[in-house]
């Protein structure tokens, strides 16, 4: 029998959404991980300290055992006092959406080059914040994150002392920033190292692996694969697990994938597959701990063993089901 | 009151589906159009004249009015005696599609340039047959076409008297074949020349915008929508409309847009907006009837004005609805 155990594994980019369905999800990752960053795009975004706190408490409640690391959403009217406020509370990540390019990101920002924006994020860097960034702009799908290229140029550039995360990197050209600026970092999701654009539209069309950004070119998918098996010292695991009600995907086509109840056992199959399992905890955990110099609570160990494990068909919520990522596929590795 | 009439307008590429889905679509089609080529992918493909001869008798028992150009499946089984029959009714559309490129067509051909093929095609182009072909590669969704283009240069190179036509064209590097190659044409659909990715999933996914081949770029839509206004002499409208009902939409992920209910009052509006109305007759009717050399069981006139229609919310069957392109849309332009 084979074993692996991985060391306080996080995710770094999660929505856990609110009420039932917040209750209905987080036991995927609780179970999993041992701290997440917790998006801030609810319906009513996480903007103040004070929502953060309320959002925190949540997800406590549910899972006492899981280290949530709240972020706040930069709104237009986010000012320099909350930030002094959110340090004082230590958050430290700051969401910036583009208004409009994903999942609730109405309240997103419209022009991030504005000068009340600078302004913040002027402060966010004095104050030590992280800037995790949806970089996007509002041109052809297949090309936004690249046209967003030139404003993580600009930030990187005029605030060489704020960390800058590209969330969920897509797009093979946004590697060289990587490279070229000391000061950006990236998450890679599960799907897009995995997935292209054929696995939603290449055959019959799969709402279920739709999600912004969209899932790229098969070059694409291949480069960012190299960069998370070779555990990158700037990148680190952010599923962006966004669960939404089958209804939901069918009748609005809401994007997002449901990634949780599969993260760590597809993970370690890739990895293995890949002959670099040696590679994982630095990118599920080390890399991560290192770039944000996030302290744990606790540690915490989770061990895998090799029996095969079935991706649930469904997770149930009061308002219906929603479905998982690779939903009753079989997995050779799970959880002891 | 501004008018506009069209004289036999025909659309190149129909799917009619069967039983009491062709009776409910049929009526779109037929109230617009004077003649139409019918796809032969039905659940059991039209293969031989027999076939046809039977379907054909369907549509015109609902549609006195409209005449079917009927053509046959491509399958392995094809042989040139066949091809004689189909010839002596008067048949002379033969139609290839890649096994597994879209709807139906797990019949379709896996090996286009094997030696049984090639024989057909070669009896094909000595009876006078039309070639036309769903052009996809099995490679990445947006460059299967791109990456046909092989397989159209050997054919029109083999069988330069043997008409071929790139049907559905998408990707504007296909445009040269038309240049490049006599014997090659090509038919639009409305939704290539007007749409573009982004409208599949651009912000939220839109089923009823998914089809095969796959919307394209912005530059591909730009360029094919230049050929459809100068109404090329190489090419002709060929709706692809190809009804599927909701829940297969939804459920299955059908590839096909149902565009009968609003062809013409959308080309109108879309050529009338860019100054070229007057080469909508070239493009809907007389360069097909030239290309195609069709004779016409009647003239028909059909005469359009300038007020406003809606197009139907949705189209009931005994099974289901069927979402029409653009449903509840107000056109400027309606029907006399």
């Amino acid at each position: 029998m084979q074993n692996f155990s991985l060391k306080n594994p996080l995710d770094m980019h999660l929505h856990l959404r609110e009420g039932d369905m917040l209750a209905s999800v987080l036991p995927y990752t609780s179970k999993s991980f041992a701290a997440g960053v917790i998006m801030p795009n609810l319906k009513t975004p996480v903007c103040t300290t004070k929502d953060a706190k309320n959002y925190e408490s949540q997800i406590r409640a549910l899972a006492p055992d899981f280290q949530p690391l709240m972020t706040l959403y930069i709104t237009q009217g986010l000012h320099a006092k909350e930030l002094e406020v959110a340090r004082a509370s230590s958050y430290k990540i700051l969401k910036l959406y583009p208004k409009g390019a994903t999942t609730n990101s109405s309240d997103g920002i419209q022009n991030i080059l504005d000068a009340q924006v600078l302004e913040v994020l002027e402060i966010a860097q004095e104050l030590g914040f992280i800037l995790s960034i949806h970089g996007e702009s509002n041109g052809f799908s297949m090309d936004r994150e690249y046209e967003f290229a030139s404003v993580f140029t600009t930030l990187a550039k005029c605030y060489p002392k704020l960390k800058i995360i590209i969330e969920h990197m897509s797009d093979h050209r946004s590697i060289r920033l990587l490279e070229d600026f000391e000061n950006i970092f990236a998450t890679l999701t599960l799907h897009h190292i995995t997935m292209d654009l054929d696995d939603l539209l290449g055959k019959n069309l799969s709402p279920h692996h739709f999600c912004k950004p969209i899932l790229k070119t098969k070059k694409d998918k291949e480069k960012l694969l190299e960069l998370a098996l070779s555990a990158h010292p700037k990148v680190c695991f952010g599923s962006d697990s966004a669960p939404h009600l089958l209804q939901s995907k069918l009748q609005n086509g809401a994007a997002g994938i449901f990634s949780a109840p599969c993260l760590l056992e597809s993970l370690i199959t890739l990895f293995e597959e890949h002959g670099a399992l040696e590679n994982l905890q630095a990118f599920v955990s080390d890399n991560a701990i290192k770039n944000y110099q996030i302290t744990l609570e606790k540690e915490r160990i989770f061990d895998f063993q090799k029996t095969p494990c079935t991706i649930p068909k469904a997770v149930k919520t009061k308002d219906g089901e929603i479905i998982p990522l690779h939903a009753e596929k079989s997995l050779p590795w799970s959880r002891v």
